[in-house]
């Protein structure tokens, strides 16, 4: 039998700006890796907010899907998040970048009035409710702050960001470097990667603790909801 | 004074059916990072061979150039590699994925017969002129074989891919997960990664040792040549 855990991670195309930041989203996939567990790529196949040209910092009216893109970070191992199943997985987690505040939610645009794209709603919502932990590196806690509300989150010290958390009934965490906000209540993980003026190697830090984190929690039995 | 060593990043695209193996690319940085060294991103400004859905496994007909998808790998700070001055690196290293053999020379589609991209070979050449270590990642060391032919390096195990390095006038060295094949007169350091059936975790192994290695060979003085 089996008994490695599995992890599911939900990409939101390839490349910061428009999409997953793609060093925190591999550095996810290796910490996931090193510390014995599987992970699942998952992504919504939906039109991506924007593509921006990385090199000139511009968008470029293309139009690309955020499943496809995905499927590069995931060489080809993904699968569309509206056939995700809590029940298959022991946690979720969500690298950052622009596509997660961009494309499965409305957050770079509209702020805490933002809508989720409903493939992730449902996720993060059958996940919670089945006691299992959920993760969020970066941008991406903002997500999570959106669904579940009361909840503690990190993206660092940005106060703009951190105010926009409240304001959506979360509270906010101040942290550093490859630190890890660890919501015990709630099992959810955020650590602020790339939100910092960071290095590749806290970015490496800062998910190898947010998954060692993750697994963890998803080892306290789940208490009825 | 700052004394970090200076490490040259080829990138060939953003994803392994047409670009660079992301895994592979964002490895070697991190490795770059760990080691104490500063990475700096390069791509030619050229258009992809292709454009590859990694969902489904097929060319789209779309066209993207392989610097600006590139950059996404890099986060915007990559430069032409057309401006790349080998006085200005302590060494010079290629990921792979099919962006190697597709869009820096021609090797996928013309085997030992491939052209290389002219700024690859000036690259490759004046780094070796100047008796700098040269690294190269997964399919990437065919490269080298066209360029600089009689040297050793490794694809890992694949015996077509090995006679076609032989016929170019290299050697192969057979090598497993994580390990690198040192050439030690050329400075030229290769290692299999996803030329084996590896887990991201023999990636990042692969990487370290060979960025390790590249600065081990960064130390040895240039001898005429």
């Amino acid at each position: 039998m089996n008994t490695k855990k599995r992890i599911a991670v939900v990409l939101s195309g390839c490349g910061v700006k428009d999409g997953s930041e793609i060093h925190e989203a591999v550095l996810t996939l290796l910490a996931i890796d090193r510390h014995g567990a599987a992970a699942h790529c998952f992504a919504p196949s939906i039109l991506q907010r924007d593509v921006v040209d990385h090199a000139a910092g511009k968008a470029t009216g293309e139009t690309r899907n955020v499943l496809v893109e995905s499927a590069r970070i995931a060489r080809g191992h993904i699968r569309d998040l509206a056939t995700f199943e809590a029940g298959n997985f022991d946690a979720l987690v969500f690298p950052g970048g622009f596509g997660a505040a961009k494309n499965l939610c409305s957050f770079a645009v509209d702020g805490p009035d933002c809508n989720v794209e409903p493939s992730v709603v449902a996720a993060i919502k059958t996940m919670h409710q089945a006691g299992k932990p959920i993760g969020a590196l970066c941008i991406a806690p903002v997500i999570l702050a959106k669904v579940l509300g009361k909840i503690e989150v990190t993206i660092g010290n940005d106060p703009g960001t951190a105010a926009a958390i409240e304001s959506m009934g979360a509270r906010h965490q101040q942290k550093g470097h490859g630190e890890v906000a660890i919501d015990r209540v709630n099992k959810v993980v955020t650590t602020p990667c790339y939100m910092l003026d960071a290095s590749i190697s806290q970015i490496a830090e800062g998910a190898d603790n947010l998954v060692a984190a993750l697994l963890e929690l998803a080892k306290v039995p789940a208490t009825a909801g």
